[in-house]
């Protein structure tokens, strides 16, 4: 994992960045849960079974702040990893024992109008599980400053 | 809070929850932090100073879970507020002490072409601060099923 802070100058287009790895289980998703959605089929696996998910899935804002912990170590940004927005999807959810990671891919570079010394990046976030199945897609408006 | 479990033969465009409210501080921020997004801005007042967010600001990830109990509370879906993504948007942070609330309109049914028994709702979630400003704005897609 490359520790160096990357400014504007030094992105460019297709550049890629792979996340480390992130071991999800059902103490966590429950725990994620009952503080933050808590329904069954994020809470308890025995009610889970009889939802739309069939067992105990993660929330997907629980997935959500996992991708983002993930960024945080392996997007290198100078000044953070700051997002304005994005489009999020969940193609599938996380489940117990789900080992999870990231891989980012700047799409477009958009230089503010208005601020010279910085731009929007559109950086598409795949979160992946252990089968490499697409557990959450998010295209990320990320700013990115000029080295001044 | 009406508790009553709604299908989507009782839903119609135009429908519009209020949720109740949230009381953020700083310890709530900076656990979330910790865990999921640990960068200076979200995790210490003093550092945060000199960043973009001149202060301790919360993670927009966190912003978004916040929002996501109080939709759990206040969307009375019947088989459970379950979203398949959406577009999200940060207008401005959220701080220490701020109290957050929840607007929820429903903008478009779109019954599934494959699934005679469900649709996906496009619901506009704004989370306001307690000066009535709008800290994040969620276009979520939500599942809801008919009454059999």
């Amino acid at each position: 994992m490359v520790k160096q802070a990357l400014y504007l100058d030094d992105l460019k287009v297709g550049d890629t960045f792979i996340s480390g790895q992130y071991h999800l289980n059902a103490d966590k998703i429950k725990k994620f849960a009952h503080e933050y959605d808590p329904q069954a089929f994020h809470c308890d696996e025995n009610r889970a079974e009889d939802t739309f998910f069939k067992g105990l899935a993660a929330s997907g804002w629980h997935t959500a702040a996992i991708t983002m912990k993930l960024l945080t170590e392996s997007l290198p940004f100078a000044h953070g990893v700051i997002g304005a927005g994005g489009e999020i999807e969940w193609p599938r959810p996380t489940r117990p024992n789900d080992v999870l990671h990231v891989k980012s891919t700047i799409k477009e570079i958009k230089p503010s109008k208005s601020k010279p010394n910085q731009a929007l990046l559109f950086v598409e976030c795949e979160t992946f599980n252990q089968h490499n199945e697409v557990c959450q897609k998010l295209s990320a408006k990320l700013l990115s400053f000029r080295k001044r």
